[in-house]
């Protein structure tokens, strides 16, 4: 789902999808910026949106389209958010959808819009126009890499991912691309994924395949607790597979959603292991919660603690922290029944630290995938939350990605 | 209330207080880390305590002490938390509170105890055995300098203050001492602060003065939103300036409290400017709120954003993070009716970004004292919270401080 050769595959696997990444010249580094899907037919289109009351602009075009049900591609760019840009910037994102229409032959309320990149300024619209001509014409089945590269901010590589399922007798695909790094937290982020999908299925059970896997997959990373004003997860499924069209719930609908998850976590994981400046990838498992809100609450308390993230890029065991972040997090816990690992290994058991095997806990630290676990010991809910360290580079990104 | 020579005097300015801080040899670095406080008659005494559910033993003894209503002394060192540290934790707590009342000639149960460092390592109760004996026969009225060193552990200077005022014809001193720097958050933090005044005031009146002034002074600190397990702040007093006893609410309870807040006002400032790795000092201030509750959670979500940390480390006037974090708050806003300015410099209006003079903004931002204001448009509710930004220090700090 996640080798090299289905990421180049990616949001061009399914049937009927083909996709272009040109340079527009938005980005300072005169890199690829601007993205382009685009299904052969129409597709039923879901989507989920960030929460944050300063949502950008081009996040209420997409929500119109999403909410019409019916979809024919994504325009996106990169370098630019046109985040907190007034009506100026809501007629900018509507003129980029409507371009893409003209440029694909059709309708601007079937096309998603996005934008990534600095808050605060306006589109350079010239550059748009010219861009979206060109994209239009570079549309191909190979285009998903570059698409996938004209999407990314300050994230060090592209996520994508590709995968093939046998839904009701007939072979389905499902592609994706996204891209996250800062401004990453729950309800969504900077980050953005596309998902495409030869699949038939119903736009009301699609929107809700989506909104459950994202809030097992997307909204269980943390990278720095910030929620951006641009988040955005769509799916397209054009049907293209020709399956018998999924229209309730049952075995192919399971099977549907079990697919997108794998997809989703994949790309999620991927995601917090590239947070801007990570050189650690944590997964924070809390287990014996009373309920799956409890679990994540407090999966997400020791992720966003900047004294854990930075023991941690520091490769020093520090439970102490992470007991701490445990502790005001906010859910009801007893130290006495409460148990942390960091790679299997006990390093806090009911109410003290262990007289743990120094030599392993450091091979344990050392290694770029680390795994903490909490065990509150009071009920059966668990969540996972990914995330990462917090380093120097981190602070150099954001100290210098300048206005 | 904050000259140097205020803070010489600290603790011991009000009558029958004397200090002394020496060092037990707990700190690696061989400096100053066990402070003793001694009134010379009983004292009224209150407290508030960190609410982190991972509470330290010695935070359990002194809210005992608290809850009896009096104390004659308060024994702190540095260097270990005594945290997470189970029923052995308790009992080193418990002894430290007694050795410092034998030394004393007072009960045990009349004995704060604080401690604060790592967490999850045992007392070292040999070096506190001697420690306190040594630190009884040094206690002076010149003593408070060498207690407020003894306090420190990442602060790069000790906090402390003193004042004089007149309660119904009598003069009345108040002094103070505190520490904070990493896992400060509010609901108090790794922070200790030690309040002393020769008033004479009830217990019931002087906890409730204590907890209203941390609500609007300590609490409304956030250095890195890590609440500690160890945080109190304490105030005793022993009634030695010999004014008729605050007994009741009336204009002498009020110029108690305004006393008390402005000290302990300056303390909480001096705590945010000196957060780990620090290098700016910044004000966060909503107005036009409903409520303090709405103004003080939006003012907290822009003072924790890493991303609105770096940016201010970085010099950057980035107020796309700030309004993103102001969206993101958890409290009802609307961007058009929302006005965000830099030191007085209005740089984002009514939804969107306005064309501000960035030559005098570079100014702003070069200072080491920065406000943030941000006026929500809906209320007459205000808060402010002081903070400071997200340095390479931090990290090297937090990546080093090993348990």
């Amino acid at each position: 789902m996640f080798s090299d050769e289905a990421a180049k595959k990616g949001i061009t696997f399914p049937k009927g999808f083909t996709a272009a990444g040109i340079k527009a010249g938005i980005k300072k580094s005169g890199n690829l910026d601007l993205a382009l899907i685009y299904s052969d037919r129409a597709a039923a289109v879901a989507g989920t949106f960030t929460k944050n009351q300063v949502a950008a602009a081009p996040v209420y075009v997409s929500k119109d389209v999403v909410h019409n049900g019916t979809a024919r591609a994504i325009v996106a760019n990169a370098g630019c958010a046109n985040a907190c840009t007034g009506e100026p910037g809501l007629a900018d994102a509507e003129e980029m959808g409507m371009l893409a229409g003209q440029a694909l032959g059709c309708q601007a309320k079937e096309v998603i819009v996005a934008s990534t990149g600095v808050i605060g300024v306006r589109l350079p619209m010239e550059k748009i126009r010219a861009g979206i001509k060109e994209a239009a014409a570079h549309l191909s089945p190979e285009g998903s890499e570059a698409a996938g590269q004209a999407i990314l901010t300050t994230d060090t590589y592209s996520k994508a991912g590709a995968t093939e399922i046998n839904i009701g007798g007939t072979k389905v695909r499902f592609g994706a691309i996204a891209k996250g790094s800062g401004m990453i937290q729950p309800d969504m982020a900077t980050m953005l994924a596309f998902i495409t999908t030869d699949a038939a299925i119903e736009p009301s059970l699609l929107q809700e395949a989506l909104t459950d896997v994202v809030g097992v997959t997307f909204n269980m990373i943390s990278i720095d607790g910030d929620m951006s004003t641009n988040d955005m997860a769509v799916v397209m499924a054009n049907g293209a597979a020709g399956n018998p069209k999924i229209a309730r719930k049952g075995p192919e609908y399971d099977i549907f959603c079990a697919t997108l998850r794998a997809l989703c976590t994949g790309l999620a994981q991927r995601i917090a292991a590239d947070g801007e400046g990570a050189t650690k990838f944590l997964t924070i498992e809390v287990t014996g919660a009373k309920s799956f809100a409890d679990a994540k609450q407090v999966a997400m308390s020791v992720a966003k603690s900047p004294l854990v993230k930075t023991a941690f890029f520091g490769e020093d065991p520090n439970w102490g922290r992470v007991i701490c972040a445990v502790g005001y997090a906010g859910v009801p816990m007893t130290p006495e029944k409460t148990v942390v690992k960091f790679g299997g290994i006990p390093v806090y058991v009911h109410g003290t630290g262990t007289s743990f095997d120094a030599a392993a806990l450091d091979k344990v630290m050392e290694a770029h995938d680390i795994t903490v676990t909490i065990d509150l010991g009071v009920g059966e809910a668990a969540a996972t939350v990914w995330s990462c360290d917090f380093s120097y580079e981190y602070v150099k990104i954001n100290g210098e990605y300048h206005t």
